[in-house]
């Protein structure tokens, strides 16, 4: 870092979460440059003006030289090759991810033995389209970005990340890895896989049901428009947290079958799903104040501010 | 009927949908009048022009004078009363609904001997908002109206309901009264079950949960902020149906389940519902043509012909 400019940023995989935040990064004001494998991929970014190679010895050696924060936007199964990169080319370099699942990378990142300046984060958006092509810079404007207070995170990295998802727009939600998990299982992934078997109903009823379907159908089913191979990478590293809150929706699924079955009454189900949805609906952020990285005990009490609701919309 | 003009309507019930079939018949140039049970929901749309009163014996006598199409737009609960006063006091007006399952209607009906001159109809419109303010002249603009051709349905009620339809923008999607509710458990009432589960989980998950969730979220569970006791009205009479597609979906959700818990997969879950969406994304109405109400075999040509995704877009 020199004086007051902004500490360059690195983005590996410029897809339409990486790539977005490579936009985002640029139009905050940052240096930033980006890797990306596929070739079609290279050409799209920089036919739109962007730093993009295929080249990842260059683009890390770059960063290395820059001492830019990395931040990692490939899918998770690519995750162990892309370390092995970073780990060759830039050790030092502090480094991040926006992968949906945080638990195994942070066990990725111990394996290549990087996990000194590590710090797991998790933008909370996306569309059902996925590419360059899809990415803008406006995707996390308003949005939560998780990012990791594991035991043993740093307080500089940690700050560099923070001050870029601040930068991207988003609004920082403090969380362990595993925490996380558990909640994205439930607000991220179960949607995903109960949009894919709602759409198969509905396609199961033919030209009629679909010729039928209106707004409940379309909102419901959209993520499901996701590409399959994409919906998996994001699930399916996350099958411990997955699988609880997915035997728990099926024995609610099963009383409420039941219920109307026995009782001709879905009374249970919906009130407390209704319920449900006011507490989302009327759920409000609060700005966390006063805890500053580094000081004594931060990460234990960020983490419980998160766990509370707490996010933070600016650092000093 | 009087020469040109447009036959008379009035609408029973000026909740979300029956004041918008009021609200648009109006704005198509129909002479509308409409009863409420409710004296706030009478003052609400006599104070946006509307006439509509709480005294079901003047609003059905004017009806039988002036040989109105009834349109029943009380909950499915409220079905039998409305049912004995038009018994009682316009027997021989054309009849048609706008409640969404359609069996349960078509039997009440033959309970109080209105069957000759009804036409079970069922506007695929909603928001997740209830009452007549919730109503809109617009909200069967390019919206499917599914209007039944059971056997035994006569030429002349079923043009005037299908004229009411193309009137308020809608196009006309002909159906037996059990294909039907087969098709709206898939596509409208499984949502709700799925909605509410999804809110279900997610509350679980506690502020930490609902302050990262996105938009996948936000629409799964977008129905589940509708009133418990109108989920209830709507899904609870198609009880048959809805346990058939609720139990075929218990059983792809735990073929998931078991699939990810032993090959950590969701390829099968993945691959068919993302063919499922796209069946929905790429699915094309087309426009039934040459069936004229009371040709020979005018019914079960409809019939097969919104089977196959057909639609009246104009009656000639």
């Amino acid at each position: 870092m020199t004086g007051d400019r902004k500490p360059a940023v690195c983005v590996l995989g410029t897809g339409l979460i990486g790539g977005s935040v490579l936009r985002a990064a640029v139009a905050a004001g940052y240096e930033a440059w980006g890797f990306n494998r596929s070739e079609p991929g290279v050409r799209a970014a920089r036919a739109d003006g962007f730093d993009v190679s295929a080249d990842i010895g260059a683009v890390l050696g770059r960063a290395a030289d820059r001492d830019a924060l990395i931040v990692i936007g490939v899918p998770q199964p690519a995750l162990d090759t892309v370390l092995s990169d970073v780990r060759s080319f830039a050790p030092a370099c502090p480094l991040t991810d926006v992968i949906s699942v945080k638990k195994p990378v942070l066990d990725a990142v111990h394996r290549h033995e990087l996990g000194a300046h590590f710090v797991g984060g998790h933008p909370m958006a996306g569309t059902s389209e996925s590419g360059w092509a899809a990415s803008t810079p406006d995707l996390f404007k308003g949005a939560a970005w998780a990012i990791s207070v594991d035991p043993g995170v740093h307080a500089d990295p940690w700050t560099r990340v923070a001050r870029l998802a601040l930068g991207c727009g988003a609004v920082v939600v403090p969380v362990l890895s595993a925490e996380h998990d558990s909640a994205v299982a439930r607000i991220s992934h179960l949607p995903h896989v109960l949009a894919e078997a709602l759409a198969i109903q509905g396609a199961g009823g033919g030209a009629l049901a679909l010729g039928l379907a209106a707004g409940s159908f379309r909102d419901g089913t959209r993520v499901a428009a996701t590409a399959p191979a994409l919906v998996r990478a994001i699930c399916e590293p996350n099958a411990d947290a997955l699988l609880e809150v997915l035997d728990d929706t099926l024995r609610v699924l099963a009383a409420a079958r039941d219920s109307l079955r026995d009782t001709d009454s879905l009374a249970q189900l919906t009130e407390a799903g209704h319920d449900a949805r006011n507490d989302y609906d009327t759920f409000r952020r609060w700005a966390i104040e006063g805890i500053r990285p580094g000081d004594h005990d931060w990460l234990a009490k960020l983490a419980e501010a998160g766990r509370r609701g707490g996010v933070i919309e600016a650092l000093e």
